[in-house]
């Protein structure tokens, strides 16, 4: 399972209630496992709060001693860097960063996200172990977004990269292009018959009002209502 | 400015830390206009600690009676929902509504993203008065997002949309096709010199350095380095 190979990394992390919140983010998005490189306070009753319920992915958690040591067997290591400090070291946004995580998990490498810590980020030894510096694109006057925040970012980026995708809906079924046509005409008809369209002037009108409804996408159902109200209209017309 | 004609609104939310994480979210994200329908505690101590500098969004952020007055002069409204409960409205994923609110924002159109309240998101009626209900592909078991976070989804994927980007970074100007040619040919002759290539057997060794190097897309500083290195193995050979 491609989610499988992909860890996020959190390093000396200082508020309990971050990493909570994280591996809320994570479970939200199909991830599970945590690597925790020297918490400050973990496990902690902040953390188990703000987790609401991936408990399971904190119980899993890894706590480690070094971030070599959290990514260990990784082909492929991302360092999120709210600023651009390096200059000369390969950089690649969110997006980017889910593909590539995402490419490189489905071809069961393993793939670590590393956090820095929520005041000073990364160091530039820890930088230097990571393959690609990755940003999320955002307002340069106030670049620093919450590490949990980061972290669902980063995560829905892998999952879209890995084809999360919104469960598709029990939908009414389209209508067939006959029945929409028998619709057009009926529109046509009823419309003739309370006397708003003039035969000899139609002018746009019928093709302004095809063009509504074919951008609708019409289903059956809805085609039938359609043609009852049309019905109803003709009626009223033929009672005057 | 696009940005500004983006607004998020809040309805009803209870804890007013989800609040501030939001500001500070939607600031991240260029986003400054916040609308909460009928908050539970506003302002809050809670809500400017989490908002962590985006005060300036809480300060602005307008009280409303009714989701109505919130969405006021909207062209689009967007409601996010966690779990499809409507098998009958128009639906989007958070990517498709980035796109979809980016490009009404760019034609000068209002444009409103609404979340709901924490345990119960919107109701019936509150989802009527939305264009799309919008839904971030997420873990079918674990699929409710804090709110916070999903602000910081949708806002990202509105910037996204908005041609947010990664400021570009300083970088060494790339080598040219003759500088890089120059080095292929002074890499063949050192392999040769060095003896590990043999110039009557040559195999697919310089196809396959080729293509690494190709893929590095070398600097011109780094073509000096890796010559200077060259030199310097060709002068132990002639040494030898």
């Amino acid at each position: 399972m491609s989610f499988e190979n992909v860890r996020v990394v959190m390093v000396e992390t200082t508020h309990p209630g971050n990493i909570g919140a994280a591996a809320r983010a994570m479970k939200n998005m199909f991830l599970s496992r945590l690597y925790l490189v020297n918490p400050k306070v973990f496990p902690h009753a902040e953390a188990t709060a703000r987790a609401s319920g991936a408990d399971d992915v904190l119980a899993r958690a890894k706590v480690c001693g070094s971030l070599e040591e959290a990514v260990a067997g990784c082909a492929l290591v991302f360092g999120a860097s709210a600023r651009l400090r390096r200059i000369d070291w390969p950089t690649l946004d969110a997006r980017a960063c889910g593909e590539k995580a995402a490419a490189a998990a489905r071809g069961g490498e393993e793939v670590a996200l590393v956090f820095g810590r929520e005041s000073a980020g990364l160091t530039n030894g820890e930088m230097d172990r990571c393959n690609y510096l990755v940003h999320i694109p955002s307002n340069p006057q106030y670049s620093s977004l919450n590490i949990a925040a980061a972290v669902q970012v980063f995560s829905y980026e892998v999952a879209m990269g890995l084809g999360a995708t919104v469960p598709a809906q029990a939908q009414d079924e389209r209508a067939s292009a006959e029945e929409v046509n028998g619709f057009y005409r009926h529109l046509e008809q009823a419309l003739v018959d309370i006397r708003f369209l003039d035969p000899d002037n139609p002018r746009q009108l019928m093709r302004r009002l095809k063009r509504l409804f074919n951008r609708a996408e019409l289903d059956k159902t809805e085609v039938q209502i359609l043609r009852g109200i049309l019905t109803a209209a003709q009626k009223q017309a033929d009672a005057k």
